[in-house]
C-alpha cells in the first residue's frame, strides 16, 4: 500500500479544528458547546451582503479573472484610500484570494524558497505555521511574553534572529492569538530592520478594524519608505462577520511580487464568483456597524478577561484589539484538558471548546499550558462558559 | 529591494490566462473575441443553483467544516453510488474543495515529497505543471502522439518511465487538453501498473459526464483492488457549467491519505460557504440537461473539427470527450502567433483567442505548432471563430 508523504505526515493538525471530531462526539450526547475555540463571530452578517446575493442575475456562474473581478478591487482600494489611510493603493495593485489564507500561501511561495526563513513573533497564528510547511519555509520564532502583554522584543533581539536566509518578517497587527496592537514605535522599529537588512514584511492586518484603545491602527502600509518592502494581508471575514464568503485579499506596490503572485492565483482559476460579487455591497456598510460591533467586542473582552482572572490559577492579560487572548491555565497539558473537557466533562449540559496553546507556537514544548479564547459570544455565554470551564478545572484536578 | 523566490520567478504563467492581457487590450480597441482557449462553457447553470442562491436564508454567514458541509458530501456520495457505479464511496470519503484545483494541489502535497515524481502522459492540463512546481515535485511526461489520438503508450514504455522517486500515476479522463478517452483495457493496464510498483494513481474525472461514444465513461474506481491506490478528484464546474462555484471534491478509500488532505485543508480553513449550500441542488438536475448538454457539444466538436480540417496545414484529431482538442497550426511558434491574433489582427471586427500548446507539455520545447482550443461556443460562434482563424493564419503568413 503507498505512503502518504513525509510532509503530510509530520503536517501538525489545525489546533482550532482537530478537536472537532470530539466536539462532534459531545453535540451527539446531546451536550452544549460554547465555542471559544474558533474566530467564528455571532454577530449578523450585513443586510447588505444577503441583499446583494439575492440580487445576483446571471446565466452562467463563469470564472472569474485570477485576480478578482475589477469592480471588487477598486472598491477595495476606494475603502484603504477612505477609511485606512493608505491612499496608495490602486485596484492594479490588489489581488482577491479565497480567503487571507490563500493569500498568506500565495505570498509566502512568491517571496521565500523551500528553506528560507520568516521571522514570527511567538504565540503566533497556528495556520502560518502550516503554510510555511507546505512550502518548507522555516519560521524563526521571536518569543513574547505574557507578564509583557506580548510587546515586540527590542531591536538586537530582533536582529539577532536574522541569519542569511531571513527574506521576511510575518506580522498579525492586530495579533491573533494574543490580541496584541503594536505602537507606531514597534512599527517603526521594523521598518528600520526590514530596511537595514533588506527583508519583506508581510502585513496581516485582518482585525484592523477591532482596536479597542483610543488612538488609530497603523497600518506597515503607511510608511511609504517601505513600499517596495511591504505585502498588506487582508480579509472580509471578521470585518463583516462573513467567515464563509472566503474573500481576502493581497497588495502591495512591488510590482514583481503581485506579477508572482498572479502566476500562482492563475492555477487555482479563481475565487469563488458569487461571493466575490456579493461582498462589493459589504463597503457600503456604514461607519456605525463597526462602532456598533466594536463596542460589542470591548464589553465581552472586559467580561471575558475580568471573569478567567476570578478563577484560581488562571491568568489573562487585556488584550488590545482583534477578539482573541491567550490564557494560562493550571494544567500541565492544555492539548489533554481542551480533549478531555469535550470527551469527559459536563456542566449543567455543557462543555467549552478552547484551542490548545501549543499549537500557536513553533517551538516545540512552548504554550504547554495555554489555551487561546476566542470571545465571539454573547455575555451570557461567555459567563456560562467561563463558569464552565471554572467547574472543569475543578473536576480536572480532582 | 527584497526580490521574489527562485520557485516563484520560475512558475510558468497560465497558457489560458497569461494572454488576458492582450485580450483586455484588443476589447479596449472594440475587437470582439471568439474566446476558444478557456474551458468557460456558455451552457446556462441549472436553474435549481440559481434558486438555492435566493433560498439561503442565514443571518450569519459562517465557516463551514474543512472537509465541506455534511449534507454536500453526501449528496455528492449518493451521485457516485446511484449515477457512476461507485457505491463503495461515502460521505466520509470525501472531502469538498475550493474547485479540483485546491483538490489536485493538496492530493501532491498529501503524497508526494520535494523531488519524488508523478507520471503523466502528455500533453497534459496546463495547471498539473504549476501545483507540481509549487511542491517542488517532479513530472515524469510520457509522451502521447497526435498520431495515435494521444492513446496510453504500451506497458513497456511506461514502466521505464518508473523511477525510485515515482510515487504516483495521475491521469485526466477524459482528458483536458486532448479529449481523449481511456478504455477500459487502457485503464486496466495502468491498474496493473499501481499494484506491481505500488504507485497511487490520482483520477481527474472531471470530465465524466462528457464522452461522445456509446460506451460509459469507466472510473479508476471501478476497480475494488485498487481502494487503497486511487484518490479521486471532481469538480462541479463543467458538469453543471458552474466554473465559478469553485467546489471540487477529492475522495478516496485510503484513510491515511484523506486525513492527511484534511490537515492541509484545515489550514485554509473551509471551502465557500453559499456556493456549497447552493450546490447541493444540483444534484437534483434532471439526467435529460446531461443528454441536452452532451448532444450540445458532440454537434460543436463535429463542427470545430471538421471546419479546422479543411485549413491548409491544419490538423485536429477527433477527440472522444471533454470538451477540448489540441491542434496542429502551420506556425513555427503558437505562442506568438496566439499573441499577434490578439494583438495585430482582426477579421470583421474579431479575432481569436487560443491557448499556446506549450503550456500543455512537461517537456521543454514541445508543442510549439499547437495550440488547445474549448469548443465551448455555440455553432455560429464557432463558424465565425474558424474563419477569423484562417484568414488570421493567411495574414500571417503573408
Amino acid at each position: 500500500m503507498p505512503s502518504v508523504s513525509v510532509k503530510g505526515a509530520n503536517m501538525p493538525s489545525s489546533p482550532i479544528r482537530k478537536l472537532a471530531v470530539y466536539a462532534e462526539a459531545a453535540k451527539k450526547r446531546g451536550t452544549k458547546i460554547y465555542h471559544l475555540n474558533i474566530g467564528q463571530p455571532d454577530i449578523e452578517t450585513p443586510k447588505e451582503f444577503w441583499d446583494a446575493v439575492k440580487a445576483i442575475d446571471q446565466k452562467v456562474l463563469a470564472y472569474s479573472p485570477s485576480n478578482g473581478f475589477e469592480a471588487l478591487r477598486e472598491r477595495y482600494a476606494r475603502y484603504f484610500a477612505e477609511k485606512c489611510g493608505i491612499p496608495q493603493l490602486t485596484a492594479d495593485d490588489l489581488l482577491i484570494t479565497t480567503g487571507a489564507s490563500e493569500a498568506l500561501f500565495f505570498t509566502m511561495l512568491s517571496i521565500l524558497d523551500e528553506g528560507d526563513e520568516m521571522l514570527v513573533t511567538e504565540p503566533l497564528y497556528a495556520n502560518y505555521i502550516g503554510f510555511a510547511k507546505s512550502g518548507n519555509i522555516g519560521i524563526k520564532a521571536i518569543p513574547t511574553s505574557f507578564e509583557s502583554g506580548f510587546a515586540l522584543p527590542p531591536m538586537e533581539v530582533l536582529e539577532q534572529a536574522i541569519g542569511p536566509k531571513t527574506k521576511a518578517i510575518l506580522i498579525c497587527n492586530p495579533s491573533n492569538p494574543t490580541g496584541y496592537n503594536m505602537s507606531r514605535a514597534e512599527l517603526e522599529q521594523l521598518r528600520d530592520i526590514a530596511l537595514k537588512h533588506d527583508l519583506f514584511i508581510i502585513s496581516d492586518e485582518v482585525y484592523r478594524e477591532f482596536c479597542y484603545a483610543d488612538t488609530p491602527h497603523v497600518s506597515m502600509m503607511h510608511f511609504p519608505e517601505l513600499s517596495q518592502h511591504v505585502i498588506l494581508i487582508d480579509s472580509l471575514s471578521k470585518r463583516f462577520s462573513a467567515c464563509g464568503a472566503r474573500i481576502g485579499m493581497v497588495a502591495t506596490k512591488n510590482r514583481p511580487v503581485l506579477d508572482t503572485v498572479l502566476k500562482f492565483a492563475q492555477q487555482r482559476l479563481s475565487p469563488p464568483t458569487i461571493e466575490q460579487l456579493a461582498s462589493i455591497a459589504l463597503f457600503d456598510v456604514k461607519d456605525s456597524y463597526f462602532k456598533e460591533v466594536n463596542k460589542e467586542y470591548r464589553k465581552r473582552r472586559d467580561i471575558l478577561v475580568s471573569e478567567l482572572n476570578k478563577i484560581p490559577g488562571v491568568k489573562c492579560h487585556l488584550p488590545g484589539g482583534a477578539f482573541y487572548c491567550m490564557v494560562q491555565l493550571p494544567v500541565a497539558d492544555a492539548d489533554l484538558f481542551c480533549q478531555w473537557m469535550l470527551e469527559s466533562f459536563a456542566y449543567e449540559g455543557a462543555t467549552v471548546m478552547m484551542a490548545p496553546g501549543s499549537g500557536f507556537y513553533a517551538t516545540p514544548g512552548a504554550g504547554k499550558n495555554e489555551v487561546r479564547m476566542a470571545y465571539v459570544l454573547n455575555e451570557a455565554d461567555l459567563i456560562s462558559a467561563v463558569a464552565c470551564l471554572r467547574k472543569g478545572l475543578e473536576a480536572y484536578k480532582g
